[in-house]
């Protein structure tokens, strides 16, 4: 079966994110006030063949851990349907 | 009120996505077949102050159009709680 999965991967908590900060910093000078904690990861979609939805789960994970994050600094969430 | 925001941010249809593919030529090599499709986008988590969560809502938008998407190449959605 063919499966649909959604990869969120986010900085962990603690680790500086240099990219959110800069974010956050030019909001002001663009009128947008009281916008803060601005944090930003990737976001990857992709399609892939599995025997059920939990093989196409373990796949995901296994992918995230070993090419598509960092599991030193980075967390992530995967949704399979 | 203080609304979380949620913004995926991906290429559009069309857009050639150098990050997805890379990813979807390395996998096989890492014994992972059956995978395709892949496409890297950005996710963006912030808090905001606003009235009600549909002026949070809107002023997200805005800031998507004006700054954390580029409208040209990328299609973004909004998800605030």
């Amino acid at each position: 079966m063919r499966f649909t999965a959604e990869v969120k991967v986010m900085l962990k908590e603690g680790i500086s994110d240099p990219q959110g900060q800069t974010i956050e910093r030019a909001l002001p000078a663009l009128g947008y006030e009281g916008v803060g904690e601005v944090r930003v990861g990737k976001r990857i979609e992709l399609k892939l063949d599995a025997g059920d939805i939990d093989e196409a789960r373990a796949k995901v994970e296994d992918m995230c851990n070993r090419l598509l994050a960092n599991p030193v600094i980075e967390s992530f969430q995967v949704e399979v349907s």
